[in-house]
């Protein structure tokens, strides 16, 4: 069978109704656990609230069905250093370029705010492994571990894109 | 002459009266720009508003005067460690074992409260030397270092100290 033609990927700044099918991307994603899903219900409760909340969200759409969110800010107390401080796929729509597509456009969105560098939280555990790829596979490299940061056996990873380059 | 007979120094959990007096140490310790000495602010009103903030605060007296403070927490996300957000000694009263004093007593908070690890992130630029070489004096090691963290030239050193050792 062939594939079938791929769908087009909208990303733009999530809507404020969007609020509950973003948690529930988060939860169907099988990564997070509770305390991390009601994180992303309170950063997207600040990015509603306040422009100026250091918390911006993206949402991918595809075939008319949220696919995806990306939450990004300028990282406190720095000189354009941004955080990618979450990106989720629903699991229906894995490897369709979703999360690409909203690595991206995050990507557009720090250069476009003359940043500098992008910087992601990840852990060690072996769920991670995919989305270690992932960053990879868009360009950023491991700058740093710090062990058993989030419990024993899970370390914290840092990843860095240099965003600086091939303006 | 000899040196003078060492005050006392007195820890205890920060006063809301003493808001005004944190934030005046902030700044006249004269290495935080002014959205560091809003950040102080900004923490402080979280801790008055909500103990499960995530921001504790420590006051250090001496001689009746408040001489320095620290501001701490569990790390959002972790079990078990914790983040030395800012300790701060009044320029005044420096030498004086008011840091070491501080930190020893989130050190002894932390412990109380099952911590494996605290973590204190800081730069490399030579206005914080003298908190690196204090950081390593209280036994803090370094974990990590992101070059141009904070920004061209200002990289984010991450120390650590393991707090599950010599219970």
């Amino acid at each position: 069978m062939a594939n079938p033609t791929p769908q087009p990927i909208e990303v733009y700044t999530s809507l404020p109704r969007e609020r509950d099918a973003i948690g529930e991307i988060t939860r169907r994603a099988g990564v997070f656990n509770a305390e991390e899903v009601t994180t992303v219900f309170e950063l997207f409760d600040d990015y509603l609230r306040s422009p100026g909340s250091g918390y911006n969200f993206f949402s991918a759409k595809v075939d008319g069905r949220l696919a995806g969110f990306a939450c990004w800010g300028l990282t406190p107390l720095t000189e354009g250093t941004y955080d990618l401080y979450w990106i989720c796929t629903d699991p229906e729509q894995q490897n369709r370029g979703v999360g690409k597509a909203l690595f991206q456009s995050v990507e557009t969105a720090i250069r476009e705010r003359n940043g500098r560098m992008m910087v992601i939280w990840t852990s060690s555990t072996a769920e991670y492994h995919p989305a270690v790829n992932f960053y990879e596979r868009m360009g950023c490299s491991q700058a740093a571990c710090l062990r058993d940061f989030y419990k024993p056996g899970d370390d914290l990873l840092i990843y860095q894109k240099d965003i600086s380059k091939n303006r």
